[in-house]
């Protein structure tokens, strides 16, 4: 399970973790559980390209706080899927942020998004389970 | 008017923008625009606080494009208000991407968001007609 | 000329702009005044590749402040070049940051950093010109 | 030990890491194996401020490969000391990236660089010992 321990070069000047930031955490966590799976996409030239971020920042993180991550894959569409991310502070358990993550599968030699079905849709699922269940540790 | 230029430090493996990077470009257009007023709310010890950002990726932006961004506060609620922003490529004139960022302002001295009413809520009513009047230019 | 105002989100937890950050200052300045010559080295696949960086933090950098850059390629050897680069900032006239910045330039299709002469080393003393005449301005 | 995965985010548009985020790199490293004293100098109000960074980069870090940090004091000064460090990539053995990275403690109470000697020099040489006893393992 990704963790990431809040460091001085992750505040801003209100001493929070800055909000962008948090992004690149959600970024890590995403490839840190997909980690067995990177190289079939990569193999293939396919992206995971966001195409929406929707997230709440609930509570600021501070110096030195552990923060961990749930990572999920709440749903799976026709064209796209949307990865929902939570953060929680392991000292005090409170949500720092929540996140749903909007993705397309990008076929970089075809130069367009991917349909997510037939064998591509079975891996998409495949990953799903790996991370239910990563959860449940 | 902000105008930022991808370069190569912005873009992530992919040769894109990092999704994360956006985050910064966004809040340099608030901090941009809003420089004449910045003061007012540093000597009151009162934070921009973000609490949501909800952001479309659009477009990828390349290396060397001239990024241009239009800021507008879209909403003043009683305890938040909502930034609109759209960063649009320069050369194609192509929305790249555009986001609405949810903020709260933040007593630092009382440690708590403040009601936006009174002198505050005629502060921020001036910041956004004075947005308003920056984006005709 | 470059200049970059000192944002919250490039402060850390001292409330300095971040050691890490200024390397990115210094890359934006280096890519600014390089932009008539960005297109000459893009074209060839000719990448400009760091090898060593040697930076001194002279003061800290403090929200708001106006920094602004001197660039010059101060020396040309045989197989890398240095360039001079100076971080002053505009309210106090203090030094910042004053750092030397070694590269190559990297052949990428060939694959290996390329001798600085003929009509690369002429266009190199082409650069070098042009950016002392800047810093007279 | 301090171990980061290259991830897409940490590439610029060389597809290698980016010369800046190397900084954070080694900031991430030297917060790691002092996370035992960093409480010490947290109470006492002592930042660790950076003074000069000198830094080889000798070879491109890729997608997917795992970083390791050796970090020592290599130097204590009467005024500053020296931090010393390498990046190796566990898949090749390869050095990534060497540095030397000289600092100051700075007494934020009394806004001023405070000796290296008495009880302060003690500490110091303690954490000198337990990083090269960590060095070890």
């Amino acid at each position: 399970m990704t963790q990431i321990i809040v460091r001085g070069y992750h505040l801003d000047g209100y001493q929070h973790v800055n909000n962008a930031r948090y992004l690149e955490f959600l970024e890590e966590a995403r490839w840190d559980c997909m980690s067995d799976d990177i190289d079939y996409f990569t193999q293939k030239k396919i992206a995971w390209v966001i195409v929406n971020v929707n997230i709440n920042y609930r509570q600021p993180a501070l110096l030195g706080q552990h923060l961990v991550f749930d990572t999920q894959i709440s749903k799976l569409g026709s064209k796209s899927g949307v990865v929902s991310q939570v953060i929680r502070c392991r000292e005090t358990d409170n949500v720092i942020v929540d996140a749903l993550v909007t993705f397309v599968l990008f076929d970089m030699k075809q130069n367009k998004a991917l349909a997510l079905d037939g064998q591509l849709l079975e891996k998409l699922v495949s990953c799903q389970g790996k991370l239910a269940a990563l959860s449940k540790v």
